[in-house]
């Protein structure tokens, strides 16, 4: 593993899906928001979290090579076509459920987020480095006004994280070593994975973000390069 | 191919070189201003305008097979070593070298161009789709404040402009259909390109582009969708 020095980074890359957004929120209320006028009320906290729990065993899928390489918006679309069913909405359109698959891209940042981004992006390279595939990423950034330099999807490198391929292949468009890149997230296994190619971590807890039911991730599982409050206090800590 | 509704675009994707940033005037004055106190004075027009004279064979040597995928970087730092040689250039370092490479990465954009983005960014995806490769457009954007949503190089789809797989790789990952999808350019042939593979096309002149030696693209040579005067003026014919 690279020694990690801090005036060594470049660049700042942040897991997006509960570290820069609160999935589980935004869902929940841009469906209920849609549905209550329609008169669709299935129990949409059920789904969201049925959703979501959906979203590592597809990807599982793609990495075992039981399907070819798929973005994650068709991922999602292929779980919730099984979940209307369970959660008995019937009679939904097409494009009612690309609306609803879309919600994925309308999903809003904590609180912290965006000035948080606005001060990193003073000193440092900044995007994304999520599992959403580039239209996802770049619609949501349209649409919550994240203000990323460049958008990495793990799309780019037809593998999912925690896939090495991924934080490589980041470090490696950027042009830079992986120690010079921090991979930034609240999820402790995903920095995990992004330490052992050798790139920096930032961590930052999100406790609520699978409400109750969350299970992990309350506080730091190793020395991380840096272990702020939230996206505030990571620029702070990274002297911006 | 398609029929092109303005109301339909949602990504207006600009060529770099030329279109956005002053790739000649930014170098010569680059170089020049960094040789000045080390002694070096080459006749950085020349050398500039044979680097750059290098490119389009530089790229068709990688679309024929003779060299395997090569980003631009690579391929700039080849062409220089041997202009380094024709020009007298004895004694650099390899940092030297690859400061003189990194140029690219510190082109200035023309005077409107800047502008011209953040009002088409208010209502568009805004991204280069350039040769550049992703780490030269995100380190010219950061140094020049081009306020890209996303950074579209030809790196992703390994290929070079004008082969098509990059302006439909460009709409497929953005989730959109060509006709969704603006090239616009100072450029009449990577417009006919781009217009074969579907995509709409908005063209502004760069007359100094190439100084005195310029022969070409004074004027638009087709019906593109959309003709202005700079970038400034295609923001105000596409409603911003």
């Amino acid at each position: 593993m690279s020694k990690i020095s801090l005036p060594d980074i470049r660049a700042v890359l942040f897991d997006v899906f509960g570290s820069v957004v609160d999935w589980r929120g935004s869902l929940i209320a841009d469906l209920s928001a849609w549905g209550k006028p329609i008169g669709l009320a299935p129990g949409w906290a059920g789904l969201v979290d049925d959703w979501r729990g959906a979203y590592a065993p597809s990807m599982d899928r793609v990495r075992r090579g039981e399907l070819p390489w798929t973005i994650l918006d068709d991922l999602h679309r292929a779980s919730l076509e099984g979940l209307v069913v369970k959660y008995g909405l019937t009679g939904l359109s097409d494009a009612d459920l690309d609306h609803i698959n879309k919600g994925w891209h309308r999903l809003k940042p904590w609180a912290d987020s965006v000035a948080g981004l606005i001060r990193l992006k003073t000193r440092f390279i900044i995007g994304p480095l999520s599992n959403g595939n580039v239209a996802l990423l770049v619609n949501m950034a349209k649409h919550s006004g994240l203000p990323w330099d460049m958008v990495c999807s793990t799309e780019l490198f037809r593998h999912f994280k925690p896939d090495p391929e991924t934080y490589l292949g980041a470090a490696k468009i950027l042009g830079l070593q992986p120690h010079q890149v921090m991979l930034a997230a609240a999820h402790n296994n995903d920095l995990a994975a992004a330490r052992a190619c050798g790139l920096a971590t930032g961590f930052f807890a999100r406790p609520t973000e699978y409400g109750l039911r969350q299970v992990r991730d309350y506080a730091a599982e190793q020395d991380w390069d840096v272990v702020a409050a939230d996206i505030g206090d990571l620029a702070s800590k990274m002297g911006c």
